[in-house]
């Protein structure tokens, strides 16, 4: 088979741009033309015949828009002959949409993924998704990277005695216990209730934050509305101080006014799994997956396990477990 | 089988409620919401068990946003058991992009098309697709409406003596000459010429406009660039006063003001098959295609010929021609 | 179409006589015999020509056995003209198997949906699945139930007001939240901790539970052996008895004489989604869903809302929010 | 992967042994055999395991006996595990049937593109589609070839100063404008008009023709009638010769008869992708595409762009417009 | 579900009409017309929407015209929206293309079967495949009628005494061996021996046939060579009287002249699963099954089980054995 | 592409091994390990990415076992990443379920094979299917060996001159007629009676055996009812020593003491397609298929023609008949 080619859509340039230095492999133009009538086309401008087609777009908002580009681009390398088409999703917003808790509702995520399928992707390489199930919405092989690794990097070595790792909610307390352990730190979780059928508090935080630090863990912030509402909590429980991090930082609607200005919050950590694009906000600090997915992307091509490459962090890209010949 | 439900997405709420009150049910309602990524998620909130569903959404600008609308409405009504889900979609943008003219270019009316099954529709109502070849990019039964009829409607009864039907190139001239037969006037066309690898002029008229009054037909209107285009070029072929008359009034960047203010025309004769709002635009003549809509979602509920619909106006829909009992 | 044809693999006849009892449809018969080679085959005895199939089988053990049954009968009523095939799975078993947390894994979960739409089936009927994202593994409609209103009743009218609901970790806790609200008692949940990499023991409970009473609820109980730990560390916690309470009864291994034995336990509530013949066990409540599949069953045949099922209790069926007339 | 391997069915043999010779691989063997019920069964008699496998076949008349040998040739290469089975149709007659122009009629373009993807083609070559649109009917990769070039070598190098290239009816005039400016010679349409319900005639000449002489150019020539129309309808508007130039020469029913004897008629320009057994025919030239589609296979195999083949000539295959730098 | 539309292809009109008039319903036209490059269009002129549509067409030479006009007319029934599509075939002739027994070879038995799906058949109805096994070939439901009971009725009443059952090869003595079993009388069997790599003769008759008559009986009679062969060495084993009894009397090639002349024979009887001209041929005896088909159409319709027609002939349409009230 | 990969499930290790050390490849591991409630995971623990993986599991009792297991690793392997899946399955012992010989039965051959389609094997090999048309239920590549050679090497330098080989049916007897003509010996073959409904008897044998010694052959011995029927056949015609071959030997049920004390049995000869592990069964003599098989896949992943493995015994890999360039 012949050489990688990468190409990128509108979503984040820039990443893509990384990823391919890192690789030393030029970034492939392509030209995303609109028609009047405010549909897209695509048209890629390099060679694909036989070739090992990588796709960067994280799906960002404009969501909608990055997402129907992803998907004539794919249907363009597939047009032109490529061998495999990966579509590579640093952020699938998509998972958010992970199942039916109403009568009669959309599941995007599902969707989504069946028609990446129809557009003629072959694989997908993403991050973090929401939930671990979600990979199981795809009718193709998946390559779920975690940033763990990359963002406890900004951590270690510094000292970690008086503080405590703290996840949300219980939902994403798995990810939080392996970033503590990983930290060699404690960890808490917020503990929530409904107060009405379409409002939910936290009132309750589990386990011992009192006069600790805490490094707070999500997979997504977006408005951070529910990172606020942490924090009121953790102070009550006699925390002051927090360093907020986090692998997809969205900052959608007010969350740069209400994280930027926060008395607690001494910084803010992301990756830029999406854009980043805030110069004026000091306490941002951005560390990139670009080396991550340039390393899963080279050790794809070359038909190397990627598994490799998480040892000691991933559970899901765990070694096996040593055994006594077996067979 | 159960009754009709009717869905609308956010593209054309008024249209979907113009065709429930010809059709006599209610327009049921959905719940289009957004998550704080930019993810859209839909909810039905009708039962649509065993039910035969219509989704009401034509791809008009933000067509994206609307498409992905329409797809996540469709899944929703899948997972709801529907047994038939027709996406109503008057106006079908992607039918645009229905050729490669260019290496390794994007065929998004076939891509939108595969979209549309994979979300779950069986069947789709639409009007006058770009070009007719585009009906075969889908996998499932098309009923393709025609608005000539509805359009044909506003000029009869006037005198027409002394008008000819335009088409603007050679492309639309098989359905202007089916409107100037239905009119009785003579017919004519713009003849194109590629100046430039990227530039395209019309630099002649063929057939006879000098001292005529021109009704220029064209399937879609959008920025307006080349109605004025040819406007220009028939007034120095003689002609001085013109009717535009469009079934997909798209009306995008400076269209109103270009066709407002011109000294030629005298009116704008269009369809709601787009959303239509210009109060202050006295020239503009909206005809509803809602009837015809609401017919042909009967028909196709009481599993009632469809053909029988446009005797006489849509080749498509021609009545099998007299036959003297061969079996 | 024509009426309701009810089958029963070899897994559970006696749900499937209860189901048909409440429908006031007779059981059909079904064949299944084997091969000298041990193949399995399925022959059904009732005319299924364009019938409404459902056919009874949860993936109880031997669950390849039951599973290759069910694969066969659907099978057999697609070559037979069913118009609908639902499997009806009270008991999804490969919902366990629902994400990728070592490489090179298998996902069964979603394979096994795969399969049951390679056999032919149109519809699921299930009942908690282990996961809420497990639903979108099908590509086909899924309708599943939940036993929490089933379960509540048994509680319901009793003095509760020392009693706490119990979740063994976080995962079951949303699930746990709302049996708690149903009751209306507080909650408490067990915090698990990884102590080597193939170990995770309770090592705290989050919530107040000294002096109380337990209401332990987890969806499936195979071999008891979690719930024998939460109850050592409950008994640390300050709590001193305890009622089971469980879904999915599967009891496996050693799981009755551990749960018979205990010092704590005063009883154990399950439904019967696996088949329970534990006649000597006179701590052993079993409920029956019956009513609530015939119940679906009848709804979804006559093409009314199975959601309005569940008003008040599970989320996924919650009623669409009261609306003052939008459109 | 493995070499090239190139089967013929019977079309066209002599075609496929040419492209073999530029290719400098030989033509393989493939077994045509008939049931004594009249079915067809295909032997292929080389190895196709792992290879790179083109079948050449134009769909020319028996159009129903090629397809189908076509279709079970591909069924054998599959069978036989090539990597790759290309459908060599240099003339996809089917194309033909690209519209619903009259209800409840098949559409036979997109049901022969489905029925060579179930056979097991994975990518199709072919050359001069009757419209654009025909494109999208294909579920796979398409490279489709012009002879534009082909037939312009022809004329190249002698005196056009007073020749106009002609094309019978609108549908055509976009390849016939390209086709002039190749030559540099100005171009004429003919416009038709229905005048009855099932007739449409010449009814006038769009352009300047007089005293000129004119290269008529269409796609396809089948039973030559819109051919003598049209040169009826040129010599009535002063023009007085024609070299009839075509893709696909199929010379159907009377067309060798009605050309041969024509008046004005001083050659007849066509390819190779029909069989050519005209010995008598001396206006006859017959140009060769043999080379263009060895080229187009090796470029396929090679993992070379198929556009470069055509710069300058196909806007299909056009090369990106420069840019500068975008990336 | 609406009424039934019975349409029918150049195949076998007579066949087609006598169905409806079992059915009682009209032969609805369709028009199979060819463009002049010999591809075939197929209108239907009835309304499909919502219908039961069954198209009648045997795969008869010429069986590639036939087969193509079936699938045209398929595919213009799934566009016209039809609810259920049944392909009528009383031969399928690429039913002899069952397996692969020299490598490369192509497989037409299947291929057609997943060509009528692509078209858009949901179902089959046939008569006597060639191997049982052929059924599993299809991946929709498949009826598969048996005439063995047609025929057997022009023999029940005659004297049989000194009459055998003999099958030419072992392939078909399963259903001769019923056959024989309906008359009540003997059975042997003619045994193949392969004499070169390409060449297979009868070498023995296994069985009695000293002095006896023999009903000859094979599902399919072709070029009749077979048949030739069988009765030489039938005469030689001491019999000198024969019936032939086919169920797809194809009579192809030399068929008539070697069956008609042939001093053994007497009679040759068969079905019209195949058109049957033969004026003159007065040893022919053809039973018509059309009766059989529309009751099978009929029953299919309304739901209600084929196996009823069959009771004790097909062992495939076997009742189910007596049960007492296993559940 | 990279190099093969050989896994094994529990159906037979020693086997998988054996073919690994013929194609000097380690036996890579693989993890099934069995959820409390029954549902089995699978982990492949050697890289797959782009590799060319082999999954060796015969589908042996507990067949359900069996199958899930292997459908589990194809599912890993696929998400994996593997280029290429091949499913080995020496005996595929639902090629027994190939017809619907009564109503509404199952058809677990073909569905069998399109449940590994759905897992994700893109390739078949295995061995002597139950009947040749069981290679049409697969929609993917299918290389089916046969152990006729290997057998019949068991036999070939004995003196055979007064043996005769038997087939105990007609179904099995092509095979037979080629074992046969590779000794060099006659054939005789046992002739089936329905007695009653559910009874079959051997009432006779085709062919001379009197005073002969019998080579039974036959595809698959289970129970070994049919050979022991047969046995008395052929003692009561005169035949008093058989020697009993067969290639799936499963021994079934009392199979074992059936044959071992068998008086005219003198030795049973089988392969390891089937694991056979009888220490005290003397007179069995086990076949290894392992060099068959590690040959194949050699072959298969080199691209070379499997048949030319076959040459002279296997009629499906019959060589292509000499030619004399026909081209």
């Amino acid at each position: 088979m012949k050489d990688i080619v990468v190409f990128s859509g509108s979503a984040h340039r820039s990443l893509a741009k990384e990823i391919c230095e890192h690789l030393g492999v030029p970034l492939s133009g392509a030209d995303i033309s609109r028609f009047s009538n405010d549909c897209i086309q695509a048209q890629l401008l390099a060679n694909c015949r036989r070739r090992d087609v990588f796709i960067v777009q994280p799906l960002v908002p404009p969501t909608q828009e990055n997402l129907m580009e992803l998907l004539l681009m794919i249907d363009a390398a597939r047009g032109a002959s490529a061998d495999y088409i990966t579509a590579v999703m640093p952020h699938y917003a998509y998972a958010r949409s992970d199942k039916k808790d109403a009568s009669r509702i959309s599941m995007g995520g599902r969707l989504v993924a069946d028609m990446l399928k129809t557009a003629g992707a072959t694989r997908v390489l993403t991050m973090s998704l929401h939930s671990p199930q979600v990979q199981g919405f795809f009718s193709m092989p998946v390559d779920q990277l975690t940033a763990i690794g990359v963002l406890a990097e900004h951590y270690q070595g510094k000292d970690l005695s008086d503080w405590v790792v703290v996840s949300p909610d219980f939902g994403n307390a798995k990810e939080a216990a392996t970033f503590a352990r990983l930290l060699g730190v404690p960890m808490a979780v917020g503990s929530k209730k409904r107060v009405a059928d379409d409002k939910v508090v936290i009132d309750s935080i589990v386990g011992d934050v009192v006069g600790k630090k805490a490094i707070v863990i999500d997979d997504e912030v977006a408005t951070g509305g529910s990172i606020i509402e942490l924090l009121d909590k953790l102070e009550e429980f006699g925390c002051q101080q927090a360093s907020i991090c986090t692998t997809h930082g969205l900052f959608a609607g007010k969350a740069v006014d209400r994280l930027q200005g926060h008395h607690m919050i001494t910084e803010v950590v992301t990756t830029n799994t999406v854009p980043q694009d805030h110069p004026d906000w000091t306490q941002l600090e951005v560390r990139s997956v670009a080396g991550l997915f340039a390393e899963a992307i080279r050790r794809t091509h070359d038909g190397k396990s990627v598994s490799k490459l998480f040892r000691g962090v991933d559970p899901q890209y765990a070694p096996p477990p040593p055994r006594d010949g077996l067979f």
